[in-house]
């Protein structure tokens, strides 16, 4: 007997649809084939094929992190699966929605030798926030189950906190669905009570706060956006702010932003005594140990834990916008010379670093930051986790762009592919990568050709690990250190470009890299821009002038 | 207070080291510094880097299958570990001893928001065969309890059936280990006794058989080596002799090999009434339907079963190399006609082959498998999970020839590596891959560069995923079909050879790619040769004249 695939799928697809999915990525297989048809089928889900799974799944976090809607994410069974695990546990740590559809062999022929089958029963372990092993078809009409699991997917993985959900789709053989009538959706929703602000809450929050001499607010990555008006109110009450640059409102409000550099080169700056603070920790580790043994007020949804530093914190759980919005009519009000005090520091970082570029050799990869507004204006930029971010946070200044990373996990993983994803849904996209990212996700590069996507790549190549040269392991013997962390390799990055049929430039100097942009950014499809840069202990030797002030106290007038 | 690393991984390194490791496969990361540092120090423990952590598992993984050796693998915390996934099932699923060590962040970062900090507890599930989540350094001495957790890993890895292991190591700041001396093995290791098959174990066997009119042996895949002289002994009993050309002995000794073509064309083929089957099951589906109803012997190291077709088997635990010597003392004698039938089967399908290959277009696939004893003798083949080994199993008859493929959770992911890994132990390799296999793993190719290894890398480019054209999907309309899997694409794969430094000649015929092997077998590097076959639906018109015999009875005399 054949049992009949389109009634339960189909009704899953429906459901889908009904609770906001526009977007599936799929990477082809034979068991996932009626997952393939029947979203194909669908006239409101547009599909996209993707050759490589790893690749397929951070192309998917790429849309949903731009869209912020749920994006469907399919593989066949068996190591396929396995693929999809990286950009999960991405997605789960920085709360991007995604509905994982994993194909499987029936259950009758799990654990017996049987071909493409590995054990995909929570395959992800806790990197999902739910997860289902779905019940094979049979006689039964799975229908009504079928639209409220795939309704209750949706609705977990938009959830505050947001992540993904994992559904696991044991099938047996034909795998072709039948033919039959559309499916229609059966499920009515979910609607929910909104998180209200009470007078309570706000007391225990204030009564924690204190006195309050050195309040910050900081909002840091990934935290929501954030009224303008309600920043207003805070310095209004004579609190600084401090904006990581991957938080929503990102450097387009003028906050103080040169605190990585001022920090590390003053070492006795004041204190903050009260940290309010919005999304995960900041990307400068030199800003967490600053604001280390201050009163931390953690705003955020409910479950949303982070604090790393383990800080005598308060945790103020529900809507964040709406909590910081109660919170900013009822601030203590700063002395004025605390914000004035953070205020000559930055100004003096500033200086600093407009006069460390302006000497650093013409192959210094900040000078790319620092003029980041005249290369890409208004458009997205996705940066690497490792160097790149870190050279953002330093060099970067104010402006209109937005910014994305992958600060979940912070992995050098996925990162073309998660740009690319940005790209389908927002447009043109910059990518900034060092050489080791570029390599690790080269494949992601074949979506752009696939998909007619358009991005311009930058590789910042200095020949292997940049960011090892920042830490103690920089103190190896040289030949030890480039063994195992430096690892410079040969790879000659124009043969990514013949792959893909993309352009292709190599530069050396500022001035290049200027150029180049000016000749590639009007163009379309795939570019890829590769900077030689300075030799990574050079770029090192660079930054440390950036913390070499003279003066190493902070000015008291 | 610093907590000492050295004495505790010291210890660890030692211990691996003293069990038998030889070989490290070690991916760039921060928090695994010390493991990566102690590793290199070791004098019996050669390290290679890997800039990819997929490829990295992988590499490790064809390192431990030519070898039979265990093999660490290491990774920094974070998404870096979960690449290992799709490498770690397929070494579970295929038995191959790995050592996976995963730095971790100490157990107070955990789940508290701190960067490149996923959960890797269990982080891959039932796909190990031991899990340990390793004590931080303390003020304890640790070194006992190294020396044994390290022994056991290893221990446990290299047990039949053999499989991966994980320790998962987590580690404070500062990361760099401190002077000292080096570490000595402590653990006094592992003896076991041997399995000795018994008469009573053989008497039940026997009973089981019964008087096996058609008895049949079956080497599978994975099987381990059997003397020649135990295959005499079921020969000289009147039983017919199949082997899987991914069996230890492949195709050197004179068994069956085209029975995927003859059970295709003969409906009425006659059955075995038993199967003693070594190994996992065939690669040829037909084969495992045309057995699907005999009594099963199924011989296999304690909890080895690996039955999917559901067959009323008697498993038969112990050393299966063992276990089949005796058994072939014992053997019943099968009537004469029953090999002789099966004999006659083997010949026409032989000639049918012949005619089929030598009227097939020029640029056809299996021409290259019939050929493949003059074009590349006595040195390993690895091919590819999906077309690749099904069209071995069609087209290559006997020769000396040792094959290697991924068989375990049958992926086309890391075919790459895994060749490379082959190569590091075994020296030149020649792998066999389809356009998509080649593509998923491209990173790969960058391990022959970087550690100077020799492989010839096939790319059998038929724009896509040839397999499909077999199965049922082949029947959708031709445009849903294509998008969904046939996924033809553009890629220009001369960029993977300037990429890498390699080799590079694009071929269209056979006597072009017989010409390029003579070219480049003699060559050391890495060569990468690509063969634009014949489109998909004619690749399968080819194989379906392959099973159009004109009398599709089994000649009976």
């Amino acid at each position: 007997m054949t049992e009949p695939l389109r009634p339960y799928l189909g009704q899953i697809i429906a459901e889908l649809e009904a609770r906001g999915v526009r977007e599936a990525v799929v990477a082809p297989g034979s068991r996932s084939t009626p997952l393939a048809i029947l979203l194909h089928e669908s006239a409101g889900i547009r599909v996209r094929m993707a050759l490589d799974e790893r690749t397929a799944a951070f192309f998917a976090l790429g849309m949903a992190k731009a869209s912020q809607r749920p994006v469907v994410v399919v593989s066949t069974s068996g190591t396929a699966a396995a693929n999809f695990h990286p950009a999960v546990a991405e997605a789960y740590l920085s709360r991007i929605p995604l509905i994982v559809l994993t194909a499987d062999r029936p259950r009758e022929l799990r654990d017996v030798g049987a071909a493409q089958t590995i054990n995909q029963v929570n395959l992800f372990g806790t990197h999902v926030k739910w997860f289902q092993d779905l019940p094979t078809p049979g006689s039964a009409d799975l229908r009504p189950h079928a639209a409220q699991v795939a309704s209750r997917a949706v609705h977990v993985a938009m959830s505050h906190p947001r992540g993904p959900v994992h559904l696991n789709v044991p099938l047996r053989e034909p795998l072709l669905p039948e033919p039959g009538p559309a499916s229609h959706p059966l499920m009515g929703g979910f609607v929910h009570s909104r998180w209200c602000v009470d007078d309570a809450s706000l007391k225990q929050v204030r009564a924690w706060m204190g006195s309050a001499e050195r309040p910050l607010l900081a909002l840091g990555p990934e935290s929501p956006w954030v009224d303008p008006a309600v920043l207003e109110r805070f310095r209004a009450s004579g609190w600084p702010i401090m904006v990581d640059p991957l938080a929503a409102n990102g450097r387009q409000d003028r906050g103080l932003t040169r605190y990585d550099i001022f920090l590390r080169a003053v070492s006795d700056a004041p204190r903050p005594d009260v940290v309010v603070r919005l999304g995960a920790p900041f990307t400068s580790k030199v800003w967490n140990q600053w604001t280390g043994s201050s009163r931390l007020v953690l705003i955020d949804w409910p479950l949303g834990f982070r604090d790393p530093n383990h800080q005598s914190a308060l945790v103020f759980e529900g809507d964040p916008a709406e909590s910081l919005s109660a919170l900013s009519r009822q601030l203590p009000m700063a002395p004025p010379d605390w914000r004035q005090a953070l205020e000559q520091l930055e100004e003096r970082a500033a200086d600093q670093a407009q006069r460390v570029v302006s000497a650093s050799p013409a192959s210094f990869e900040g000078r790319l930051y620092a003029q980041l507004n005249q290369l890409w204006s208004d458009k997205p930029v996705l940066v690497a986790s490792s160097m790149a971010v870190r050279d953002l946070d330093s060099f970067y200044d104010h402006g209109p762009l937005t910014f994305y990373a992958n600060r979940g996990a912070n992995g050098i993983d996925g990162l073309i592919s998660t740009a690319l994803g940005i790209s389908a849904e927002s447009g043109d996209v910059l990518a900034l990568l060092g050489d080791l990212a570029f390599y690790h996700d080269m494949n992601g590069l074949h979506l752009a050709q696939q998909h007619q996507l358009n991005a311009l790549v930058v590789i910042l190549n200095n020949s292997g690990g940049g960011i090892f040269s920042f830490l103690p392991q920089a103190d190896l013997p040289k030949e030890t250190f480039e063994e195992l962390f430096g690892t410079p390799h040969r790879i000659d990055f124009s043969g990514a470009a013949t792959l893909y049929g993309a352009d292709f430039r190599r530069v050396h100097s500022e001035s290049e890299v200027f150029g180049a942009f000016q000749e590639l950014r009007p163009r379309t499809g795939l570019r890829i821009l590769e900077w030689i840069t300075t030799p990574r202990p050079e770029t090192t030797a660079v930054h440390r002038q950036l913390y070499a002030w003279e003066d190493r106290s902070w000015p008291r007038n």
